[in-house]
């Protein structure tokens, strides 16, 4: 697992607790679980939209966005980026990624 | 950085000069970066939706698709998820995760 | 209210007691809501990447894939188009729609 | 052809020439397709949310605003809700609603 994952990950349970007024985390998970699953839409969108006709500075800011609200949306849930490389680590191990990633279709 | 995300990514990369009918990550590339991007943003609705109406089960494992077809469409472009989380470390490390995500808003 | 909307909105309602098999319309409704969803989700993507890179059949015929499956989502929920016209016109009229759409962001 | 649907893009494309200060319509013309394209995609986003937690009011905005902004794309690319009740209405008068929602896929 990557270090900075978990230390942004550790980062967001924290400020979960944090004053909706001081903290952007906290105010996401005051607003709620549709609030932030909107984030998640918006970000994906805005991360196409960078792939198609932004530069890579773009694309790479719009990601970063994503994987950040992705997160949060994970911890709401009770679930953190681990798991889902985890998930991604068991299709790979078990018959090969592209294997998998076909399967599931 | 993972050293399992860089094993994927990897992966997808030796994939790509892959035969279409062979790979599913070589399928993609054939099919170009409209519907790479594409792909990026239907494994993002299913991702809202499993947060809203799905187990963790569910979510983990559309998250893990969105993870999946976001690292294609990155190595589509000439990125890697090590970009996005450098770009992640670099407004942590400059004043704080918070304080970046709510200032791009 | 256009003739066809009222049409294809009537075929809609018809089909959703068809057999799965042989309607497409009644597979959806059969899937449940949230495919349905899911359906509307992957043709918003569509037609934003054919607004963007494609030519004007190609968005064309997107937005025309988006609107059917939005009928197919409001029927699912028991409404109509119909219902979505007479609330853009209830904001037009109140006071211009570029205001109502303003005031609500 | 709806009367509400022509005079709300008649009034997309008069708006289209004022001053983004006193215009919503106005504003997003003037930020260009791209963010047109996002609005489409959040909305989408939010009709989707609305469908699967939201009460029919809530459906009924968010496919209210899908739909205004959705026009506002079309209008953006020299197109109109017209163009896509035309092309709804041949896949249904050549054989059917369903077959050619179905055969698209």
């Amino acid at each position: 697992m990557s270090e900075l994952i978990d230390r942004l990950e550790d980062k967001i349970v924290q400020r979960r607790e944090a004053s909706p007024d001081s903290s952007y985390v906290a105010s996401l998970f005051a607003q709620g679980r549709s609030k932030i699953a909107q984030k998640v839409g918006e970000e994906a969108t805005e991360t196409v939209i960078a792939a198609l006709v932004g530069d890579t500075k773009a694309l790479t800011n719009e990601a970063a966005d994503l994987i950040f609200h992705l997160m949060v949306l994970l911890a709401e849930r009770g679930l953190s980026m681990n798991d889902v490389l985890v998930e991604l680590e068991r299709r790979e191990g078990l018959s090969g990624l592209d294997e998998k990633a076909s399967r599931q279709k």
